[in-house]
């Protein structure tokens, strides 16, 4: 299944993706896509559901982050090895694990805005996985049955923040629109191998990523494992995995987002993502002016 | 008002305590001390009611962390002079902001499990602050304006998942049971002064922490607008303020908690948590017994 979370930003409800594309209404079914409806049960019981007899949304729906209610954000520091090697650190021997603030997730195809006084937010194309039950001292064999699905994720960062106003990354990793997750939740069930997606990220039409979940350092069985020997993981967290070579601070110089650009990203299986950049204060006027 | 929330682990109910000290049962007035139920309008509401009309809670009743619902628990590092001395590190020219997993939120008087393998389990009485409507950019002159209240919270931590599994801090911090909150959520306008509270922690009835919150590099106006201009902050979001000195890291040799410890913290105002230590496998033994 492909489930999407639909309507205004902060009152979204659950729906799914038929065989046609087409966008559904889940809302008689469950109450969102989140905590309970992730379990193994809960899926199950979705599946046995005729996508074809729900209501089909509109077109030009707007879509929200993919899953709802989600307390944790736990991200994978450099876990690529040709991306630690563009940033100049060396090779994690143990996943990096930082947090991005729950409030940081947005929809798919949100604005993303540059926070006050950023002048280094980068991109960055994750595979991201969703917790459908809790994780506590999972072996790695094991892991996957854990994991509700998987989902893109732009792991948007402000770099200064990030490296300079440390020790921790919080700070660059945290503000409002910093977590485009989606279009949708894929169910592992239609994912073949969580260890062979393409994936890419273009700003304003090229091409900057390019990457594939083959040639990560710790693969998604390991980092949840991991994650769950020192953490409860909930059912709706979310695990964002780490991103390929090609962000704007590996490149020469270093480039970051300016009002106007749009990225896009693809993860194989998982959809696409495209959101719009615009700076703060260009937001905020057009926020009171009401459009 | 001091605000509890009682009953059993993950179904816990909101209450309040009377003038005489009894636990009172919110249950028909909110449906839990959590977001919504923070705002200044909400807490406007709750103080008309008569406590005294409310249903009185049995002896024994357990008490849960006094938030529920929350979606990122924010720390503070190294927040005051002497505890940054203790531990060898410089003062910080800014706040040091990291993230506790909010699944290690728990009861005041609950049971702190020494997670598996962990050798270096340390106590870290703290200030923290609940979050009563959204916060963003919002100027240090206005910043309490978005609190709801205070509470006591034990910042407990590893110190070498901490600082040997880094770069940041989030592994020593996120096990469950690592963040006892509470006993209550005491309102602003209960609390004289945030600036002027006397702290302590005893482990085995010998102090071992002694501070006030006179000594704090950065007070809590600032800490709440510094951390807005990071990340959106949500009401029930909990930040935790730092700690005074006199944690085990910092004894010679480091002293950490061991099966069968018991730590008493108090923060004048705010109440008394008591939690005895046990280890992760008496624990699942226990369990496991069901006892």
């Amino acid at each position: 299944m492909k489930l999407i979370r639909h309507g205004a930003p902060g009152d979204e409800r659950p729906g799914l993706v038929d065989a046609k594309g087409g966008l559904r209404d889940l809302s008689g079914l469950v109450r969102d896509i989140c905590g309970p409806a992730l379990s193994p049960e809960s899926l199950a019981r979705l599946k046995l559901v005729d996508p074809e007899r729900l209501p089909l949304l509109p077109q030009g729906t707007r879509l929200g982050p993919c899953v709802g209610g989600t307390r944790n954000v736990v991200a994978i520091g450099l876990n690529y090895a040709d991306h630690a090697a563009e940033t100049g650190s060396p090779i994690p021997s143990e996943p990096i694990v930082f947090n991005k603030a729950p409030s940081s997730l947005c929809g798919p195809n949100d604005t993303v805005i540059l926070p006050k006084g950023s002048s280094c937010t980068d991109w960055e194309v994750e595979l991201a996985v969703v917790i459908g039950r809790p994780a506590s001292y999972v072996h790695a064999n094991e892991a996957l049955n854990y994991v509700a699905g998987a989902c893109i994720c732009n792991d948007v960062s402000e770099r200064d923040w990030q490296m300079n106003r440390g020790p921790t990354w919080t700070k660059g990793k945290s503000a409002p629109t910093f977590g485009p997750l989606g279009p949708w939740l894929v169910t592992l069930d239609e994912i073949p191998d969580l260890k062979n997606l393409a994936m890419s990220l273009d700003v304003n039409g090229q091409r900057r990523q390019t990457g594939s979940t083959a040639t990560m350092i710790f693969d998604v069985a390991q980092i949840v494992a991991y994650c769950s020997h020192f953490m409860l993981l909930e059912p709706g967290d979310v695990i964002t995995t780490g991103t390929p070579p090609g962000v704007g601070l590996g490149m020469d110089p270093p480039t970051y987002l300016k009002e106007g650009d749009e990225m896009v990203l693809r993860i194989e299986g998982l959809g696409e993502q495209r959101q719009k950049v615009v700076a703060f204060d260009a937001w905020t006027a057009r926020a009171a002016a009401g459009s």
